[in-house]
């Protein structure tokens, strides 16, 4: 069948849900990742029920199309980019609550809402669905679900893994399959939920999620902030504070040049050169004896310690780690990147980034989410384009978090980004395990092909 | 190749890890669910090393021969009963802690160690494992994982896939692969470390796993204990616990009957006819205002109340608890279901096993991990055999749990029990799916065959 012929279908079946405009299909090539699909895709459907994404399913199977899966287009390892010959599915305006349960502290959603519009209808219960990645204002439910996002929260309120109890899932056939439970507990069968969670849109499309909620943390958090003479003393000093048993809510830490730039781009006075800074929240009923406890333990490593007096303070403070990512863009275009290691092997990766920057003279800005060894190294260059150092470079990079024992990615996924180095990190047996499973859920590979695993 | 050829070559291979005594195979023909394989298996082999483990499934593909992996055997659903024909590969001797990292909160052990035994090691360290199921003296961390367990602590502390971070399993061909991470976050990749955990033996034999660690809690931990005229009310006021933003570490119910065979055992005044009991324990630098809370909430709900004012009168309230399981093998033999609802629908639910105790003429003594909507109806009978009239009942238990949107199991799993049952839940495209996914591991079906999928 040729490509008009399935555009066909789709309109015959879908109708306005379809759309074929020149700006549709082109804003489906990219994420966030500054990656785009070459060329446009055939159409974009914008599905508003379960049996859309069914119908779209169907007619892409009986036509051997391959659908991409997208919900707000801001991941960051380009996994919803849409390409020549293939179907984008948006689910974004599938946004829905279906259900809130504030006895047994779950909801049902459909895939589409934005992770903070959610919280924000869950916040009028007093509770809260805990994965926040920093995305959380323009980025969906479904997409967080389909990378198995992380946030700055994790070490202490858990990854999207620990947050989902069941799936609602369309496999490439258009058959619905209903994966998981309601309960708290639940071993029926081999976990496939867990599976689907960050198997971005290789598996099926996700069309609505159960989700396991928290009541909000009562209290008043509170916030330090300490600079170090250099990055790894700020790493030493985070891996101080996991090191004696305090569990902050959230543990940042940015590297000089990042710090400086933030302090640049919000008119702030230059920090001492060389400067880096932890940043830390703590939570809950013991927050202030928790925060006292981090100031010590950060005094002691040699930081220059501040305990924010009140919100406000506490507020300017998280204003100079917020503006990190737009003081990236006045450096130069940036790749962003996302390894982890174990908490310990911190001080050993800054030493490594700081190995790769000289090496291959690149300026690479890190910012950490310390509490759970979550690294964010922005590699800096010019024009639209990744030059090959910067891959290079990249490469450096991920064999050695693999060597210091630690992951590809933490939080955003592979995608096409990290798709040639999954082998190194699963080896090839484990590599053409996966590819199997993957393939019993979708035999023809119409699901997101050439993501994640490379063609 | 028959029986004595392949008996023959495991004990070239393995010497005297291979016991082809009477007892030891008779031994491996059950587990603690009151059901055994007809017949023994052809010998037991006690791996002591990865090696040993790879060696017998080598042999095992070799020679197309079922095998069965076996922790200490204290399992509910028949997962590890070994039969006539099969190997049954023990890893309970494949006990050593082999990393404790305290700051990183990992470690990672061998299979073998009961979970017991492990704890007492970590609290050297300050750290503990969370997943606590009630077997936890006797009963294997890798069983644990194989199963999924659950435990009293869950609802607070979570279960077995929140606390695993990577596993090391062998596939039926003998090749190790290394699944997972050592770090908070990772999502390279499908995530084959959640498929595997709850898979019941049938996706490979894990022989190394890499632990999520808490550091134990600090502070004295409260119990209260109160008692409701019927089990209705007491369900109903555990809900209110739950409802009023309370998270207790335990909270568990006993029905009437479970209540005053405890009292009977130990010798206590017997309890008013008809009482059922919470017992629940606060935790934490909070305990003491949460467990006030909780006195409140409960007697609200029109419970009588006790707060143990030290820790010798909790213990006297958690042996009432503790004492049930001695207590029901004076009443008769025990068929111990285990069936897991919405929290909300925990009253609903014990509408139905009084429904079903007067619809089949039975008892059916009822303990529930209230916290969590996890329930444990023990079906009495005399006799070694389940008579029939049981699993007509224990079906409509399940049909039961379904409706309420509840599942079959919520910490035993399914090995030979429920088999006859999964489909109900999962649905028949499901269950297909889910054996698909299984061959992919497994092509020839030679681990833990008719275990979860039903022949």
């Amino acid at each position: 069948m040729t490509a008009p012929d399935v555009v066909a279908r789709l309109v015959a079946e879908l109708g306005d849900r379809v759309d074929v405009s020149d700006a549709g299909r082109a804003a489906a090539r990219a994420d966030k990742s500054g990656q785009a699909a070459s060329g446009s895709p055939l159409a974009v459907v914008h599905a508003r029920t379960v049996e859309d994404v069914q119908a779209t399913m169907r007619i892409a199977s009986a036509t051997g199309t391959p659908v991409v899966p997208r919900g707000a287009g801001t991941g960051l390892a380009g996994g919803a980019n849409t390409g020549a010959g293939e179907i984008g599915l948006s689910l974004r305006s599938m946004d829905r609550i279906l259900e809130v349960r504030p006895d047994d502290l779950i909801a049902v959603v459909e895939p589409g809402i934005l992770n903070g519009q959610l919280n924000a209808a869950l916040a009028e219960h007093g509770l809260w669905w805990a994965p926040d990645p920093a995305s959380r204002d323009i980025s969906t439910v479904g997409g967080n679900i389909a990378t198995g996002a992380g946030g700055l929260l994790c070490a202490k309120y858990g990854v999207v893994r620990d947050a989902v109890l069941g799936l609602d899932l369309v496999l490439a056939d258009g058959r619905l399959m209903r994966l998981g439970h309601r309960t708290v507990k639940g071993v029926t069968g081999l976990d496939l939920t867990s599976l689907a969670i960050g198997s971005e849109g290789i598996l099926g499309v996700v069309v609505a999620a159960t989700l396991k909620l928290r009541r909000l943390v009562p209290g008043q958090a509170r916030t330090i902030a300490a600079t170090f003479s250099d990055v790894r003393s700020a790493a030493v000093a985070a891996s101080a504070v996991t090191a004696a048993g305090i569990q902050p809510a959230i543990m940042e830490l940015m590297d000089a040049t990042s710090l400086a730039a933030s302090h640049r781009l919000l008119g702030l006075p230059a920090p001492t050169p060389g400067a880096s800074q932890l940043t830390v929240q703590t939570d809950g009923p013991g927050a202030t004896a928790e925060a006292e406890a981090v100031v010590a333990v950060l005094a002691a490593a040699g930081g220059t310690v501040r305990l924010a007096a009140d919100d406000a303070e506490a507020q300017q403070l998280w204003t100079v780690r917020r503006s990190m990512h737009p003081a990236m863009e006045t450096l130069g275009t940036a790749l962003i990147e996302d390894v982890s290691v174990p908490r310990s092997a911190l001080p050993a990766m800054f030493d490594e980034i700081a190995r790769i920057e000289e090496r291959f003279g690149l300026t690479i800005p890190t910012v950490c989410h310390a509490g759970d060894g979550n690294l964010h190294p922005n590699f800096i260059f010019d024009g639209d384009e990744v030059p090959e150092v910067i891959w290079e470079a990249a490469e450096d990079l991920f064999q050695s978090a693999l060597r210091l024992g630690g992951t590809l990615t933490g939080e955003h996924g592979v995608g096409v980004l990290k798709r040639r180095w999954l082998a190194d990190e699963l080896g090839d047996d484990q590599w053409e395990l996966q590819r199997r499973i993957a393939r019993v859920f979708d035999p023809a590979g119409i699901l997101n092909p050439g993501k994640v695993f490379a063609p």
